[in-house]
C-alpha cells in the first residue's frame, strides 16, 4: 500500500521547487490517461499555483480541458521506466494504468487518479487561461490538495535516504538524473 | 577565464529541462541585476522557449520590462552561495555583482551580462504577454542563443563528472539538491 500524507498548502510548492519530472494524470466522461511532463513548475505560494506545459495532440490535453483538473504526481526513481513509457505512448491506443501495471488511489478534490511509486501529489484545478492554453500549450492552475509519502517529505522538508525512493529530473531521450545529495547553504557572503 | 561553447537553438531546451536553479540576469538604462529563479522551464521547442517567474518588486522586473531581454544562466555548484545571496538581497540596494564579485561576460544577442561560474547561458528575448506578466508575474520568452561549459555539456548532452560543475536543484531556506547520477532508461515495458 502506497504511504501518504497530507502536506499544507502552504508548503505545496516545495513538492515541486526542484525541478523534478512529472506525470499528469487526468480523468473525464469515464476516461482517464496519464502522461509525462517536465515544463511544470510553481507559479505562485499562496494561494499555491503551478504551470505545465500540455501537447494540444495528446489524450491528457483532452481531459484536462474537459473536466478542469489534473494531477501533477511526482514519480519516485522506482517508476523510472514508466514514466519515460506514459511519455512515449498513446492513451488513445489503450488505456496505459493497465497496459503497465499503475495502481492508482483517488485523492479529496479532483478526479484524476493518484498514482502509487510516486512520493508527492499535487491536485489541481485549471485556471482558464485560453489564450496560453491554445498558444502556448500552458495550463496555470491552482493546487488545491497536496500529499507526499512521509518516509521522503515530512515538517515541510524531503528527506530522501532510500535510492529507490528519490525523484527524477528528464534530460532526454531516456537520460535521466537522480535527485543527487543535499547541502546547505547560508547567506554568509559579504 | 569561463570555457564556453555555441549550443544548437534545437539542443536549447535540454540545457533547462532537468530543473535546474536559474539566475536571470538583466541590464537596461546603465543600469544591471542578477536574480535566482527556480520557477523556469522550456516552454517550447522549435523555435526554443521558456517560461519564467519574476516578481514585480524587483529590479529584475524593471530591467526586463524595460529591455525587454533576459539571460537564464544556470549555476554551478560552486556558485551555491552566491545563488542564494543574489536571491536574498535586492539590486536596488546596490550592485549585486560587484559586492559579491561576480564576474561576467557579453553574449552576442542581448545586453545581459553571462554570468562566470555557470555552466549554460541563455539569452532570451520576451515574447509580450501583458496579461501574463501583470496577473501572475509570469514571462514567456524565446531563447535566441544558447551557450554552455564545454567541460559538462558537449554533443547536445550534459556529463558531469566534477563535483563542483553539477548544476543545483533549489528546494527552500537554503537547501539545495545537486544533480544527481545519471541513468539511462529504454522504452522495454510491454
Amino acid at each position: 500500500m502506497q504511504p501518504y500524507a497530507p502536506v499544507p498548502l502552504s508548503k505545496a510548492t516545495t513538492l515541486l521547487n526542484h525541478g523534478p519530472v512529472t506525470l499528469v494524470s487526468s480523468a473525464h466522461g469515464g476516461a482517464r490517461n496519464v502522461m509525462a511532463a517536465s515544463w511544470a513548475m510553481p507559479l505562485d505560494f499562496t494561494p499555491p499555483k503551478v504551470a505545465v506545459v500540455i501537447d494540444s495532440r495528446t489524450l491528457t490535453r483532452k481531459l484536462v480541458e474537459g473536466s478542469g483538473e489534473f494531477v501533477l504526481n511526482i514519480p519516485a526513481r522506482g517508476l523510472a521506466e514508466a514514466t519515460l513509457a506514459v511519455g512515449s505512448r498513446s492513451g488513445e491506443e489503450g488505456d496505459k494504468f493497465s497496459e503497465l501495471g499503475l495502481r492508482t488511489f483517488q485523492g479529496e478534490q479532483v478526479a484524476a487518479p493518484l498514482l502509487e511509486g510516486c512520493v508527492a501529489w499535487l491536485e489541481c484545478r485549471v485556471l482558464p487561461e485560453p489564450h496560453n492554453q491554445q498558444r502556448y500549450d500552458l495550463f496555470l492552475a491552482e493546487v488545491i490538495a497536496a500529499w507526499a509519502d512521509p518516509r521522503v517529505f515530512a515538517n515541510g522538508r524531503w528527506r530522501f535516504e532510500d535510492g529507490a525512493l528519490r525523484t527524477m529530473h528528464y534530460v532526454a531521450g531516456g537520460d535521466f538524473f537522480a535527485t543527487g545529495e543535499s547541502f546547505k547553504v547560508s547567506d554568509a557572503i559579504d
